[in-house]
């Protein structure tokens, strides 16, 4: 063995996902759906570079952005790794604003990079599965309400029953603390509060007290941090608590119009509820915000999150465009789900059939596999010499579900001999006969997949 | 007007493409037409991180790689950006070696980085779209053959029926060398034959004999080139040359096999050709070479090469693992054929049908578009306020076919007004009667895309 070999670690990267062909195909399945929901939802394909200008992707982040930034200099130009799709989105807008249709909707499903420290479910390379509505000046609130019906929509067709998306509206938090005069300490605040379930209703008294709130303030903000979770009934408890800030009521308001419209669009009731405690990125967002939990899996955290921003551009043109999105971190979540083996995974190929040629002559296997294949039936030709034994162990390895022999006999009577290698049932079958069985059940696991 | 505003460039970096909504759909159809094709031949997607050891990139590269590739310091870590899906391959088969069933067939579709400067055509961010066979110490020379039939099943499903696959051996070229004890100079004549096309033969003669070679060898270099294109009758003008080396004897007889399994999958006859001048790669291909060129355009030059080699992951493992393969690059096909007008650019949305409220309660709008997503009719519920010219525009400038009126008529009768956008035709129909009548539509379209 040579010694240069030795040198090269052939791992990837710490923090960077590497599948195996079985992972891979369960993640392209989960890509495929969200990606399929998002067109059913009429949301347009888009897709960025990678590398963007450092002062395009830096011109709105803070510290902690620029520190985990990949960033690099190719000759003069400083280059940086994307490490959202927001923002390139927002350079997109500015960019194409005459040649886009608004309001727009678009969907980009694309990897992002973060070089900090690689933690337990943290990865510095990560697919993100984006929509956004961007309007031109405005957007009506009734988009805020769609957001959740994708959520909804894709987390059913990935087979989860038990999920909650939470729903907010950053107005009224802010209502709330502009009717307490708290505005300057909101921040410090909403970190205490965000820590409720944590450390316990006590220890976030004492704690906002220690940030000087009087003990009515005190009062007030938990009696509103505590007012329970729910559907339009909650709307009733936040107009019954009497704040009267012109911002809170405003807030309120487009809370019932998209809880009244996610209803009316029939999601299950059991999938959102009104949480007044989430309230996502203090600075991003303006209006309504979303957070979605597995409720098998609390400890996963959010799955897919978002909400409503003033103004997505403001860093590259003066129009004003507000808009509204969500996120689904899908790197994370496969991850997260293959760990608690709630991802099924079971196919290590595409393929269907196994086509053997035990003739000198291969053009009656290869003719079949070209019929297959014109069917949408996915073939293989084995090409492997030697043994039966071991031809067949690849398909049996790979768990190919159908073999065909293609023998003499086979050629001179026109009838194949079809093996199911899961019950290991034979039957002779025409090459007319073949296609027809196995696309009935190509249909048939579509239907499953779509019920 | 902030200044700031003005500072920012909102254009893409130079080399990068961007493109507009109507053709990123154009480009994402021939995506997937390709990942479907590589799936139907029963290729298993493999999907590695962009970024990598710049060590492992390196491992093989020569100069011209290693000024062209994006390459930084992370920390302590020295990192580059893929410049090609073969290299991380062969690490990923080196890593996981134990965990692959060989034969491996795998399909890697996504984007590699070259920082070279940016020429009309080049682009330093672009889509490879690879198959690869792998074998674990030998591989069947068929599976030579199969490339050519995936990518005869890909340009016919992209919609071309005037392309040429070329195929050589690389066998055939070094047996003659050595048979002519000019391997040494093999670089340069290959070189110079090379610009046969270009300065004509006169041309070629002069400079070989200027690189020494005798005029018997002239002769004989120049016979053997001038062969001609074509099926299996070439390999009989190959085998009738008189040449003996073994390399030789032994490149004609693998291109005899293949060119014979070619012919038996049905690959139409103005499909292929034996090319004996194509030899990609000088060190890399080791056998059978491919190039495609489509016929309408052959400025383009080859938009699918690939080939035949002896050991893909030498620099990362002792095993020995030969390997077949192509690629096609996607961006800079694309773009060639855009620029010809020669890609479909005709949708600029998903979206089906536009479904168009006209009452103050949205439900039955928003109950009749899930009910059209649950068919997988892509469905959009207009939300913009103000007059119905306006929300029509919308569609009217996405192309989007249908719309649907819900107003309180409809909502009464149970009966919908579904407009063709195109025609301008209107009819009355129930819910089921539209769902019917767009599914047909649809799976009409699907065979038509087929056929």
């Amino acid at each position: 063995m040579k010694d240069d070999k030795q040198k090269i670690v052939t791992q990837p990267l710490s923090g960077f996902m590497e599948l195996l062909p079985k992972e891979q195909i369960a993640f392209n399945e989960m890509f495929d759906t969200i990606r399929k929901t998002y067109e059913n939802f009429g949301f347009i394909p888009l897709d960025t570079p990678v590398l963007e200008r450092a002062d395009v992707l830096l011109a709105k982040a803070g510290g902690e952005t620029e520190k985990q930034i990949y960033r690099f200099m190719k000759g003069d130009t400083d280059i940086a790794m994307r490490f959202d799709l927001t923002v390139p989105l927002a350079r997109y807008v500015a960019a194409h604003y005459g040649d886009v249709t608004f309001p727009f909707r678009r969907y980009a499903m694309g990897k992002v990079y973060r070089g900090e420290r690689p933690q337990a479910g943290r990865f510095r390379e990560f697919y993100q599965c984006d929509i956004d509505v961007i309007g031109d000046t405005t957007l009506d609130v009734r988009f805020d309400a769609e957001m959740p019906c994708v959520i909804d929509a894709i987390f059913c067709a990935l087979g989860f029953d038990n999920f909650t998306i939470r729903i907010n509206n950053r107005k009224i938090f802010n209502g709330l603390f502009a009717e307490l005069g708290l505005h300057e300490q909101s921040t410090r605040i909403m970190q205490s509060i965000d820590r409720l379930e944590k450390i316990g209703r006590d220890a976030v008294e004492n704690e906002l007290r220690e940030l000087g709130l009087s003990d009515d303030a005190v009062a007030q903000l938990l009696a509103f941090v505590c007012i329970g979770e729910g559907g339009s009934e909650v709307i009733a408890r936040l107009q019954s608590l009497g704040i009267t800030h012109p911002l809170f009521v405003e807030g309120v308001a487009e809370l019932a119009e998209v809880i009244a419209t996610i209803e009316q669009c029939g999601v299950s009731a059991s999938h959102f509820a009104i949480d007044v405690t989430i309230a996502r990125g203090l600075d991003y967002y303006t209006g309504t915000v979303y957070e979605t939990r597995l409720d098998d899996y609390p400890e996963i955290g959010s799955v897919c999150s978002g909400g409503r921003y003033d103004d997505l551009a403001s860093h590259y043109t003066n129009r004003t465009l507000p808009g509204v999105g969500i996120s689904i971190g899908l790197t994370r979540l496969f991850d997260q789900l293959r760990k608690r083996d709630a991802v099924q995974i079971d196919k290590a190929t595409p393929t269907r059939v196994l086509v053997l040629p035990m003739t000198e002559d291969c053009t009656p296997s290869l003719a079949l596999a070209t019929d297959l294949r014109s069917r949408g039936i996915a073939t293989e030709v084995s090409f492997v010499t030697g043994k039966m034994k071991k031809r067949l162990g690849y398909a049996d390895k790979l768990g190919i579900p159908y073999a065909i022999f293609v023998g003499e006999d086979e050629i001179e009577t026109g009838r194949f001999t079809l093996k199911d290698l899961r019950s290991g049932e034979q039957i002779q079958l025409t090459a007319q006969d073949i296609i027809q069985k196995l696309t009935v059940e190509k249909d048939i696991d579509k239907k499953a997949i779509c019920a």
